[in-house]
């Protein structure tokens, strides 16, 4: 494979809230994804999901805390808890999950996108 | 579990080539590592490996290719493939691999490493 640049990645995506694929390890994948505004609330049953911001800030509400994460911080939303990400301004982030894992979780709707491959 | 801030992660890292684990997501582990010097050549032969440069830039030789990676690339080395990371100055790295994994695959020696924990 070709090394990924994450700042060239992120150039080419011109739609928010919908992660694409740039690198895989095994049965994991590494997305890219803008965001601003509010999601849906959403869980994943069968994972965990890592969030890590490279560029601006978002919260994350979950039933009894909500976690605020700037760019260089990381989150890890636990498997099965319901949460919804936000951000008043736009925010980059990678995430990571298992290959599969559908963005709104079981709550499939407007929000819900496809796992665009970029690898 | 606690959100993570990478930079203040790094800072408590004060030697080189140790990885500590930051954050774990199923099975798998996020960890930091400083580098600057050259690694053994060595492979993983059960998994994938994921290196983000946080700063600085370091390379990765290969059989067939070296790799150089500047902050903000990243690059998958695939499943049993000799490795051997180097960076001629110090290097910032996040790592991502399944939880056990030692950063000297087979060939134990003087640069093999705890995994500590630090979630």
């Amino acid at each position: 494979m070709a090394k990924v640049n994450i700042g060239d990645k992120l150039s080419l995506i011109h739609e928010l809230w919908t992660p694409k694929v740039i690198a895989e390890m095994n049965d994991y994948q590494f997305k890219l994804v803008k965001l601003q505004g509010e999601f849906v609330w959403h869980n994943h049953v069968d994972t965990d999901e890592v969030f890590i911001v490279v560029k601006g800030s978002m919260c994350i509400e979950m039933e009894h805390e909500t976690v605020t994460l700037s760019e260089g911080e990381m989150y890890v939303v636990p498997k099965g808890v319901m949460h919804k990400p936000y951000a008043t301004d736009e925010c980059h982030v990678m995430l990571v999950e298992p290959r599969g894992v559908v963005n709104t979780g079981e709550e499939e709707g407007n929000f819900t996108a496809e796992n665009d491959v970029w690898v």
